[in-house]
């Protein structure tokens, strides 16, 4: 037996195309594209790159999007008060900090910065404390992304044991928490957890998301479990140790082609609900 | 073998104690006492007699209170109106908004509605987003105290399995948000939960927080784990089937004189501290 695979390409096919019709009605409606503002501080080559992927992303699909860039010795408040501005911005309707910011910025107090409506990146306070409680609010892009996967292939997490593997405060955390806000049993493991092969072996849905090559080692998967691998790193290789795991399993990510194409998805698809909601709709 | 009782009451007057020490040089130093303001909405008893007994609590430690009282119709813009001005009044260092409230009342735009440098209770969306994420901020008081009384026995999750039973935004998602910050591996566990035992049995600490009379049997306890018993049922007897689970476990806190005596000491603890953060201490 081998797993069905999660094909988030066509997933998030779906979703941009759907953005895409609600960001053209949006412009015959208001007169103006819905717009997201990137905010890029320093000179990070890859980050650059992110940026203007999301940036022409945007436009194709019919949103403005519109760049600003900091310098690299830019304080807290520099970039805070930029953000701030964007934030009482009527022309901007959604927000995206470009992360990891250089170090002698406190990347928690720009967030926070983010004014909560525009919040289509999904990394203030009050989105994690929304995705946590079960209130109305923006996801964080992946871990959205994440359950709009399982919802696509009517994967109820309700009474399910979910493992995820990871606690970052834009991926880990918030995942697990959605998880628990749709009724699975959620446990987050993380560097310091002993017998990690042993938690995992229980999982009915793994959710790797640490950034550490096949972490998880495929005979670990329970056998007709679903493997979420939000990990990404060099050489198109996940958190999982795919082929095996692809034998064991119910459902699979791959990588590429399974978590990542849904992040940029959910981020668009956020921009043009925001914007509509800031009109009221 | 039995296991050793952690003693709330004692951990609890300690922290009291210190409490009132801090209220006084505040007092000294600011010709006014450390204030507390307790918001309470409808006609329930019990939690007149709450209010009551906090409001009581605080003046015998040398903190001002002062009680607001609205009525059973009110609406969530008359509370939230109310807990804006207590945030916006300076003689106000701590506000309490006594819970549940009428059906009628949105608690989580009224908790919202407290400023953060104010919120002693630990309830708003900014207060639970820094106990997940492990910024600075107000602990919910329940929870900080659970996490005082394991500081206190020299109880270090780092590495432990802690199996979280309840789920509310109060108690069970902050209490396990909190043990995930100091590295535990944290299981959630709520009503949806399937072979509850089977979870419970590896657990290295174990808090149950649902408010059902002997939920977790004494016979899932790993022998040698920490049993904390946030609950409270009619007639003295906790979530946990103590006599049984004491028989198991290392350390245990009894129902009442555990956790109980914890709650309203981290209230009073925050609200001094919350007096002093204002000053800029």
């Amino acid at each position: 037996m081998s797993a069905t695979i999660i094909d988030g390409q066509r997933v998030a096919a779906d979703l941009l195309r759907k953005t895409g019709t609600l960001a053209a009605d949006y412009e015959r409606a208001y007169g103006r594209k819905p717009s997201l503002a990137t905010v890029l501080v320093g000179d990070d080559p890859a980050s650059h790159t992110y940026v203007r992927m999301k940036a022409n992303r945007a436009r194709s699909l019919g949103l403005a999007s519109q760049a600003h860039y900091l310098r690299a010795d830019s304080s807290t408040e520099d970039v805070s008060e930029l953000v701030r501005s964007l934030s009482d911005d009527d022309a901007v309707d959604g927000i995206l900090v470009q992360h990891p910011m250089p170090p002698q910025v406190d990347e928690r107090r720009v967030f926070d910065s983010i004014s909560p409506a525009k919040d289509v990146d999904g990394v203030t306070s009050a989105s994690f404390a929304a995705m946590a409680l079960g209130e109305s609010g923006f996801s964080s892009c992946t871990p959205g992304g994440i359950i709009r996967l399982l919802d696509s292939y009517k994967i109820d997490p309700t009474g399910k044991h979910a493992v995820v593997v990871g606690r970052s405060p834009i991926l880990g955390k918030p995942v697990g928490m959605l998880l628990l806000t749709r009724n699975a049993t959620v446990t987050f493991c993380h560097s310091k957890t002993r017998d990690l092969d042993q938690i995992v072996r229980e999982a009915d849905i793994v959710v790797a998301a640490v950034g550490r090559p096949e972490l998880v080692q495929g005979d670990w998967i329970k056998p007709g479990s679903t493997v979420i691998d939000a990990g990404y790193n060099a050489g198109n290789v996940g958190d999982v140790e795919y082929p095996t795991a692809a034998q064991r399993a119910g459902f699979i990510t791959p990588v590429p082609g399974g978590v990542g194409p849904m992040t940029i998805a959910v981020l668009l698809s956020q921009t043009v609900e925001a914007a509509l909601r800031l009109r009221g709709e």
